[in-house]
């Protein structure tokens, strides 16, 4: 078996089988994206195209076989993320339909939703759409202003948009498709509001027209997804009965009191929104396979394409240009240190999802948090990957034929929605900071102050924890060598790493425990003159993550031959991520001026001895050559 | 006179009344991009508005007076940029008729053809297209395969694709609207090459079917610019008359004997792409004005939005947070230093090229090396910048009709176009490494590392020697301070970049030094193995230069008001600069430890001071609000 062979299998993971499966029954069906349509005729095509994925299994794989699906947390995700390698725009349908609409008919409905709308929205007798985010508020998702007010008179739900910024807005499927919306809102009965929950509302009738009360609009074109039918939603006094609030974590009887089996409004909040957890690892994903198809075509490109060299007619190829290995090689890298990441996160949602017992609290909200900072890691990643493939390709890489310019609009939405990065990395760094056993605290900054001050050193500690082949090879580092080439020792490199993180936690939580949490203004003024030393926080934090996972990954693969070239990806990965930080390791005395000088010739020695392997590399990812779908690439 | 007027004035420079007319004139047109029309449609579209911008004198600005033009190339510079804030499809076509096309005749060709072309090409009667690039080569001119071969016997060039690679492609017009090429080739005659010329060849009839000979095909659909009719343009034995040679700078008589004023084949051919300086700047000055209008549609985006907060009901403007204020006043700081110097390189551009004697060979390929380096850095801070725009307006910044997605699809290929930037680094660096005085040497690694083994480091001492006022900043420098307060002197900051450029160019060239130049594949290899550093060579000298472009236009500045206010903006900028790169100044001890890291706690300071400004330093941009088209700015 060759080398690249041995290293996609290591890539593959655990639903190895999805993805070989993939390969061949989605080559087959014509996904590929054509920039010819108009918006209407890309819309209808979209969903043609949803109804040969039904077969597949990959959408009943989503949900309970007590609901009626096929019970494969772990196979719809890696489904999803594999509609990514061929079309964005169909990964997005397929993830609103099966993902989102379905997620939240699953997770937050009880059996009697699940009977009502399961099986249809499988086969997609009904299509829906998850209408959450609001033309005035997205990240603040407490902040929703659609209201949801019980009517004793007639045991009915009223929902409404009782402002202009409290519009549904970008909702997929909005603006055409969807019959039927989860519709996020305050729930008010007797005067009182018990926070966001989520309601079925039917929106259009068989001829598509808006039902009663309901006015939809069509948010038009964007800067890529262009078969997503995106749109908003106004509600006047539109009204469902009681039976439609999603009710597994909040009841409303005839009566009209409400009962719920979470106490803390803010608890209930996290609960409902931490199963919709899917979404994220989905989009973290398909950024992930998106980043690898730019990555491959540009790879792929580069070692075709010549232009200079020491004389004419010995031009040279692009790939061998010390810039060009410099601009590749290293995002190359990172994107296998994340796909081994999001192999690790995938299985355990699965395992956590797939048991009969939900996890304990702390154990739920870690996988939460590193679903949202993985998200963010990969989707930046993927909009600088994709950016740097297609400048990678000149003037070729910015014709669509050759696809780059498609997947750096569609994908970049990616750091926006599911949750704006900057508020993921926030989030991180709140579960870093905060204790798990205390009462969950909202999103808002004089929470994140609130709990920081409460803290002990001791948390930040916990939190970083490594297990135990990390502790290992942390333990085993070799003391620094005169030549510095201990910097290429996985155990130094994870030292730095985890180092760095407790440094930073550290020292954020001892700013924000600065303010006095009793004043509001003061507590918010202290968060925010640490905002960007907390966001930093999360972000070193999935740094440390990722390349535990990467280690971990490696010690998992089978193959010694693709264990030493997966090795030196991982140094090459560890060293660039150190080198892009490297005025913090130096300026905290973590590397000394001659050490972290020498930490670019390494990367340099790593690139030369990665050349070779270019080939190999790409392979490893698994985008047979069909799919990549970049005409320069044909001859 | 408000604030922001003396701030618009200082930005707006010498070609203010152009500036203020466009506003006026070009507001009424109608130009905003159309995303709903087919190409087809939107390619008519932008040829019925470039026939309303003829009136404006915008288009007759570029030509001499003797060819049937108005003599004022800063104004046809300026009025280019201009289109750039309306829409950049308009802005790329009118830069191909009459910047490419109208430059190649104007400055490559002689009395005849000017008569024949610019009248007509001024008013569109003759629609143009500039036919250089091929799909093989791109950056690499001097390689072009094209081949233009003189036919004794019936006194004609007969033009010749020789193989696939040889195809023109990406041509702006090729696929539709042009009737006419300057075409670039080989000039062969007698059996002998005398390098890359152009030459006039008629492509369409007029009904638009391809001439005999010719057949061009369609590039179809790009990343954005997608009114404009990139092509291909293949061509079988074309034969035009001896007359279509652009002669200016080579000869060919009725018995093929070949003549040049200037000997040299790398001498004649830069001086003849030299001549085509304008349309780098162009490129550089629309990237800026993108990234203006981008930065002004975030700006005022998150003076209106609002989210999450210190309590319910009490929310928070995007722009009071410390993240928003870090992820865009240091944008708009960079922005404005790149307009200043814009305006210093469209002056002295206007100056050279509006002088009876061609300027000294020394202070033209200055200004070229500007144009290249300036060009490089303003069109990927545009990528930037964009990109950070988008991302700042969350989903809204996703819908076209908020224009971010447009303009960041649209200049996208800025990066690549006009040369591509890393080799336009290279090519600063290369001006910089060598001596002016000797021999004009090609674009390839080898003639660099040649040159450079002949300088001394004297040479790089000359090209970095800064203007009195900047000397006297540098010489009347504070000593260190206790607060590190100096940090915010200009002379401290100019010295700082001044030090890291004389460094960065002195190292490489010893690297480059090492190489025997006699031996082609070790002089490659010696420079493959130093190219990041020489790219970084260009690019800290275009940092400098464009650090002193601000100081003196800070200086030029009339209102004692925006010149405080200016000067905190050229602060933020060169203390984000340096804070970008500041394992560099830590690792050469230019910055020690504690210093380095009050470079971080001031610019905080400075986003503090400069929050209240937001809006004038917007305003600043002079981009007026009707002019931004972004729907969410509306209400």
């Amino acid at each position: 078996m060759a080398l690249s062979d041995d290293v996609r299998i290591a890539l593959d993971g655990k639903w190895r089988h999805v993805r070989e499966q993939s390969r061949k029954e989605l080559a087959d069906l014509d996904l590929a994206y054509d920039h010819d349509l108009t918006l209407d005729e890309a819309r209808a095509r979209v969903l043609e195209q949803m109804k040969k994925l039904v077969p597949t299994g990959i959408p009943a794989a989503g949900f309970r076989v007590e609901s009626g699906g096929t019970g494969d947390p772990g196979m719809a995700v890696t489904g999803i993320e594999m509609l990514a390698q061929f079309d964005l725009s169909l990964m997005v349908k397929a993830g609103v339909q099966w993902g989102l609409f379905g997620g939240a008919i699953e997770n937050l409905g009880t059996e009697r939703h699940h009977k009502a709308y399961i099986p249809g929205l499988i086969n997609l007798d009904i299509l829906g759409c998850f209408a959450m985010t609001e033309t005035g508020h997205g990240s603040d998702v407490q902040s929703l202003e659609t209201t949801a007010t019980y009517d004793l008179a007639t045991e009915e739900f009223v929902i409404n948009s009782p402002t202009p910024s409290s519009r549904k807005d970008y909702i997929g499927g909005a603006a055409a498709h969807a019959q039927v919306a989860a519709v996020f809102a305050q729930l008010i009965t007797k005067g009182e509001n018990h926070g966001v929950h989520c309601f079925v509302v039917p929106l259009r009738d068989d001829q598509g027209n808006d039902l009663p009360g309901i006015t939809t609009s069509d948010d038009f074109h964007k800067g890529g997804l262009g078969a997503v039918d995106n749109g908003r939603i106004v509600f006047d006094h539109v009204r469902v009965p009681r039976e439609n609030l999603l009710n597994r974590y909040g009841q409303v009887d005839q009566g009209g009191t409400y009962s719920s089996p979470i106490e803390s409004s803010n608890a209930r909040f996290f609960t409902m929104l931490g199963t919709l957890i899917r979404g994220r690892i989905s989009v973290g994903g398909s950024a992930s396979a998106a980043t690898e198809v730019a990555l491959s075509i540009a790879g792929r490109y580069a070692l075709k394409r010549r232009q200079f060299g020491p004389e004419p007619g010995n031009e040279i190829l692009l790939m061998d240009y010390r810039m060009h290995q410099r601009r590749l090689l290293p995002l190359i890298a990172r994107s296998y240190a994340y796909r081994f990441a999001q192999n690790q996160l995938v299985a355990r949602m699965d395992t956590v999802q797939s048991a009969e017992e939900p996890p304990p609290p702390h154990q739920q909200r870690e996988l939460e948090s590193r679903a949202a900072g993985l998200k963010a890691a990969q989707t930046w990643h993927a909009t600088r990957a994709i950016q740097e493939a297609r400048e990678a390709c000149g003037g070729a890489g910015y014709l669509a034929e050759n696809r780059l310019t498609t997947l750096k609009g569609d994908t970049d939405v990616f750091t926006t929605f599911e949750g704006d990065n900057h508020v993921l990395f926030q989030l991180v760094a709140k579960e870093l900071l905060t204790s798990y056993a205390q009462e969950v605290g909202g999103l808002d900054p004089v929470g994140l102050v609130r709990f920081a001050a409460g803290t002990v050193a001791d948390v930040v500690k916990e939190r970083t924890a490594a297990s135990q082949l990390i502790q290992r090879l942390i333990d085993a580092r070799p003391g620094r060598s005169d030549d510095n080439h201990d910097l290429l020792d996985r155990g130094t490199q994870l030292s730095l790493f985890e180092d760095r993180e407790e440094h930073v936690l550290e020292t954020a939580a001892r700013r924000l425990r600065r303010a006095n949490s009793g004043d509001k203004a003061e507590a918010f003024a202290v968060f925010n003159a640490a905002q960007d030393h907390v966001i930093r926080a999360g972000r070193v934090h999935i740094e440390r993550v990722v390349l535990e996972a990467f280690t971990a990954g490696i010690a998992r693969t089978e193959s010694p031959e693709a264990q030493e070239l997966l090795r030196d990806v991982c140094s090459l990965y560890a060293l660039t991520s150190i080198e892009e930080d490297l005025a913090w390791f130096m300026g905290h005395n973590r590397l000394a001026d001659t050490r972290a000088k020498t930490v670019t010739s390494l990367v340099n020695e790593l690139l030369e001895k990665l050349r070779p392997h270019t080939l190999t590399l790409i392979e490893g990812f698994g985008v047979p050559v069909g799919t990549l779908n970049a005409a320069m690439l044909d001859d």
